[in-house]
């Protein structure tokens, strides 16, 4: 874990369900109005467990995004902050891969489109 | 692929959502009574959308599992088959981890407890 780690900078939004040599399992919640600090993310799948909006931002740059429960989405590795923008609470599991690589596309924002 | 690939044995049950260097990640769907013919997964998270109770069987071998929405669950490699023995339909997100082990540990069955 690092300073970026979100479980480091956002524990009370994200929290770790359990890991081994292959993954770390994420739980993040929040409600309409949280924002996170800055924080990194590994290559992900992240799978949707309620409807949600989100303001994603880093540097200049900012993406909105509005993803559907039941949606499983590719993270790929980047830093940003988030902020729920919506009217509703959000949920999702986060399945970070630690055998992937681990260099940041230049001007990733968000899930994989 | 192969023809123990769940998308090949039960193909009206699983369904690829789309798939890259590091994952493949299905979705799978049934209805209480559906059953699967044997496959095999290597390892896996999946991630639960509803409630369900399942029987695993692969010889001689049951185990009966009852799982609640939202929950996420490390399913090692395994070769086995399924039926919805309850009242609910499944729906859940399986992302297959392309560099992990693919040797199954002797009478592994379901997820890890």
């Amino acid at each position: 874990m690092t300073d970026t780690d979100p479980t480091i900078t956002d524990p009370e939004l994200y929290r770790t369900l359990w890991e081994n040599d292959d993954v770390r399992v994420l739980e993040y919640r929040d409600v309409p109005g949280d924002e996170t600090t800055p924080h990194a993310h590994p290559n992900t799948v992240m799978v949707t467990l309620t409807d949600f909006d989100r303001r994603l931002t880093i540097g200049g740059n900012t993406r909105d995004v509005s993803l559907t429960a039941g949606s499983a989405v590719w993270l790929p590795t980047q830093t940003h902050r988030g902020r729920n923008i919506g009217s509703t609470p959000t949920h999702t599991i986060l399945v970070e891969l630690k055998h992937s690589s681990t260099t940041p596309e230049p001007g990733v924002l968000g899930p994989a489109t």
